[in-house]
């Protein structure tokens, strides 16, 4: 089996229609509006203009939080994409309020992660979940984020827990706009 | 005089060509490859395809590394832009290298502040220049960053010393490409 898309790839269109290596299984709208069913999501490793049902754009860029010793953990335990068992793909595309961005960096990193503890939390799932975050905000897309997992099917009960305990923190109390896309590699 | 453009815009291009409301008075490379010279540059307030001799696209975004005192402080002092008096315009486009971008949040706010001093030196200078960060990276332009300034003349000397000063510090070892375009509004 081909892995999902280049795992070196900097920019992507995730196109949500009928075509695509990804077969959707499930959408869920958590806060907002949601984005229209559609039953394939095709993965692009560039920046596409607007085409399927819907398309959101992104770029990986450096991490904006993590410090060192932080980044140092994670690498360990980071799994890279594109593994073989990985079958399930999860695309969240979240959206933050004006308050969030309006807040300094030793604000939004205080929330983040010592009252929030994105990275303290994911660090005991991150073995079984590999992860990318696109950064879509300076792309003027509708989403500021399009955080992208991959994980064997047995995982996604913990995948489930994890991102279950993160929206019910302060962070994601910025949130204004999440929604859940789960898929199955086909092929 | 109309200001140079809409000081609330998001995204910007910077049109180097034979047109446009500023006129090139200078054109400097610090580090790396130049840009070819051109006569005039057009300001559009939007994200445009390439043209003109050269073309730079960024984005204004969230403050990356100031924290809020900082943000308060450099609030109180930061002048709008579009002061009828500002005919002066100096574009800085900047590129950073690779070791600067696989810094963590924490080694690169160190750098920048902590050992450059970055704010600390800018802020006397703030009443008499106004300024505007765009981000240029995410879009997959060749420069990281465009920074753009607009000052009276007689703050030219001023200025000239805050950059020279800037160039000097830790930070700027990890700039790879620097050009300034320096610019007046002649309507």
């Amino acid at each position: 089996m081909t892995p999902n898309y280049d795992a070196s790839m900097h920019s992507v269109t995730f196109v949500g229609g009928d075509e695509g290596r990804l077969e959707v299984t499930g959408m869920r709208t958590l806060r907002g509006a949601p984005l229209d069913a559609v039953d394939r999501v095709d993965v692009r490793p560039r920046l596409d203009p607007a085409v399927g049902v819907w398309s959101l754009r992104g770029v990986a860029s450096h991490a904006r939080y993590t410090v060192r010793s932080e980044r140092d953990r994670l690498d360990v335990v980071s799994p890279p994409l594109g593994r073989n068992d990985a079958l399930v793909v999860v695309l969240i595309p979240i959206q933050k309020n004006a308050a969030w961005w309006s807040l300094a960096q030793d604000e939004r990193r205080e929330i983040f992660e010592a009252r929030s503890q994105h990275i303290h939390r994911s660090l005991p799932y991150l073995p079984r979940v590999a992860r990318r975050l696109f950064h879509a905000r300076e792309l003027g897309e509708p989403f500021d984020f399009l955080t992208y997992f991959e994980l064997a099917p047995e995982h996604e009960p913990a995948f489930d827990e994890l991102v279950s305990a993160l929206r019910e923190t302060e962070e994601w109390s910025y949130v204004v706009r999440e929604v859940e896309v789960r898929m199955r590699r086909t092929r």
